[in-house]
C-alpha cells in the first residue's frame, strides 16, 4: 500500500495543492447544488444509489464524494460515506441550520471574477473594479447577499442579541445598519418582544428584509428606513447600533465619519456592537479573520479587516469610550463592543 | 487580543473557508508572478519594502503577504515577513527547484474554465469538453504543459533514474512516451551515458523536449519519435519503458491497448516504470493522490486516478508479472514497477 512519505526534506505539495485549490471550491459548490449532503444523509451513501439519487453518472458521484472525503466533508468506511458532524449540521438540507443558500454569494462569477484581477490590485492597492465604491448602492451584489447570506448569520445574530441583554426584555430602541436581510434586527426583535428595530439599507436589499421580518413575525415592531448610512437622517436615542459587516468596506476616514453620526444617533450609554473579522495584532491570526483581508483589497477601493486596535482607536476618535473585544463562539468572527461615553 | 474559539460546536468555517479556497489559488499565483517570494529573500521584507521591490501598492504586499502567511507559504514575526524552507526551496527565483514556472500550466483561465462545467461533467461521468479525448494530439494543451512543468518532475525523475539503476551505467534503451519537456528520458540519459531514448510525443510538443535535451548536453542520445502511442512504430528490444503521468488520461480497456503495444516493445524482462497518482484502496489516500482523481473527471472522457490493485490488474491482462508499488520520497506520486514475463 501506498503512504504518505516520511521525509521531512521540501515539497511541491504545498504549491501544488494551493494551485488546485480553486477545484475544492468547485467541488463543494456542485455538491450544494446536487444536493449531494442530503442524499448521503438519506442513505444514498454509496456511488450507485447516490448517483441515482442526485442525478449523476456513477463515476461522477464516487469521484466528487471522495473528494469531499479528502477534503473533510465527509467520511468513507468499507465504501460507505457518511457525513461529518459540520456537514450534517450546515450541509443537509433538512437541518435547520443550513448554509447552502451561500453559494448564492460566496463563489459566484462575480467573486472569482474579482480574483482574477488580484495582480492588478495588488500594483494599485484596491480594487480595479468600477463598482468598488461601497458608499453607492450596488444593487445586484447586496440584494445576492441578502438573499444568499442570512442562514449564517444565525448563530452569530443569537449571541449578539443574548450579549445585549435581550432576553431581559427591557424597552430599547435599535438600528440595524446596512441591514441585508434583516437577520440580526430581527433575531434582536425575536428575543426581546419590547425591542423596535430601525433597519437601514438600500431600497431594494430592504425588500429581503421585509420579507424575512414578515415571515418572523416581527414585522410589526421593524420600521425600514431606505438610504445610506452617510446620508439618511438616522434618527436619534438608540440603546443599541448594530454593525454587521459593514465597516470593513471602508478606509478609517471614512469609518471615522460614520461613527460620528451613530454617536449622535445613540442615547447617552447607548453601545455600538460591531460584527467583523478582526484580526489579532500580527494580522496573520486568527486564520479566516486574518485572510478576510484580501476579499477586501479586491472587492473594495480601501476597505481592510482591521484589528481591534484600530476600531477602538476609530471609536474613540468619534467620541467613544475604550471598546471591548469578544469572540463569537460558533464562528470566525469577533464583536467590538463600544459605549457612547 | 481574540483566540480561536474553544468551542466543539459545529462550525461552518470549512465551508466558508472552502467557498473561499479559489482564493488562495489566486494569491499563490499573483504572488509568483510579481516574483514576491524573490524579493523577500532578498531582504525587501516588511510591507514598505516589499511593495516598492515588486511594484505595489503598500496596502497591496501587505494584505497579500499577510494572507500567504496565514496559508503557509511565509512566516512573520515583529512585522517581518521570511520564507518557508518548502517557499525558500520551490517560490524563490534563485533556487535550481524553483516551480513558478508552474502557473503556466495550472491554475490557467482552460483549467479554471474546465471547472466551472464540473456539476455537469459529475452528470454526465466525465469531461464536457470537446478536446477531452487524449488520444488525440491537442498542442495548445501538451506544449504549454511542456513549458510550464519540467522543473517539478525533477525530483522524481532523478529518483526513477536511481531506481532503475542508471547510476551502473550500463547500456540500455529507453523509450520514453509521451515525454513532454522530456525530462524523464533526459534525467535517466545523464545518470547514465549508456542509455539511449527515445521520446515519443506529439510534433509540437517533441520540439520542448529537443530544446531541453540541447541544453542538458544529451541530445546525441535521444531521438524523438512523433505521434500517437496507440499508432506510432514504436521499436522494439527497449529495456526500460517510461509511462509518466499519461495512464490516468484513459480508460482500462484503452490503457490495455497501450500497455499492450508497450508489452511488445519490450526484451523479455523489460520493465515498465509508471508515474502516476495512485490513491490507496480507500480512494480517499493519500490525499494529493485521491484527490487527482476530480480533474480526470472533469479533463478527460474516462481517466482516473488509478489504485495499484488496478493498474496491477492492467498490467497483467497486457501479459506482465506482477507489479510492485513504490512511493516517490520527494512528492506526492507513486511509481507503479512492471516486468514483462
Amino acid at each position: 500500500m501506498a503512504t504518505a512519505p516520511l521525509t521531512t526534506k521540501p515539497t511541491p505539495e504545498r504549491m501544488f495543492n494551493t494551485l488546485n485549490a480553486f477545484q475544492t471550491t468547485a467541488a463543494l459548490k456542485t455538491a450544494i447544488e446536487m444536493d449531494l449532503f442530503t442524499a448521503i444523509s438519506e442513505g444514498a451513501d454509496q456511488p450507485a444509489t447516490l448517483a441515482k439519487r442526485i442525478g449523476a453518472a456513477e463515476r461522477g458521484a464516487r469521484i466528487l464524494a471522495d473528494y469531499l472525503t479528502v477534503h473533510g466533508f465527509l467520511t468513507k468506511e468499507d465504501g460507505v460515506y457518511a457525513l461529518t458532524p459540520d456537514s450534517a449540521f450546515f450541509l443537509d438540507r433538512k437541518s435547520p441550520a443550513y448554509l447552502g443558500s451561500m453559494i448564492g454569494f460566496l463563489a459566484t462569477d462575480r467573486h472569482k471574477q474579482t480574483f482574477e484581477h488580484l495582480t492588478e490590485a495588488v500594483r494599485k492597492g484596491g480594487s480595479v473594479l468600477p463598482e468598488a465604491d461601497n458608499t453607492k448602492a450596488q444593487d445586484e451584489v447586496w440584494v445576492s447577499f441578502a438573499k444568499s447570506m442570512a442562514p449564517i448569520t444565525a448563530p452569530s445574530a443569537a449571541f449578539m442579541a443574548q450579549f445585549a441583554g435581550m432576553s431581559e426584555q427591557k424597552p430599547c430602541k435599535i438600528l440595524d445598519v446596512a441591514a441585508s436581510h434583516g437577520m440580526f434586527g430581527i433575531t434582536f426583535a425575536k428575543q426581546n418582544p419590547n425591542a423596535r428595530i430601525v433597519a437601514l439599507d438600500w431600497p431594494a436589499v430592504l425588500e429581503v428584509a421585509k420579507e424575512n421580518a414578515r415571515a418572523a413575525g416581527v414585522a410589526d415592531r421593524i420600521s425600514f428606513l431606505p438610504g445610506s448610512v452617510f446620508e439618511a437622517d438616522l434618527g436619534a436615542d438608540y440603546d443599541f447600533v448594530l454593525l454587521t459587516n459593514i465597516l470593513h468596506h471602508f478606509d478609517k476616514s471614512t469609518i471615522g465619519k460614520l461613527l460620528s453620526r451613530i454617536h449622535a444617533a445613540l442615547k447617552p450609554s447607548g453601545r455600538v456592537i460591531t460584527l467583523e473579522f478582526v484580526p489579532n495584532e500580527d494580522r496573520i491570526s486568527p486564520p479566516t479573520a486574518a485572510a478576510f483581508s484580501l476579499i477586501m483589497l479586491t472587492g473594495t477601493d480601501a476597505g481592510d479587516a482591521y484589528t481591534f486596535a484600530e476600531y477602538d482607536a476609530m471609536f474613540r476618535n468619534a467620541g467613544f469610550g475604550k471598546s471591548t473585544l469578544h469572540q463569537v463562539p460558533t464562528g470566525p468572527q469577533q464583536l467590538v463592543v463600544s459605549e457612547k461615553s
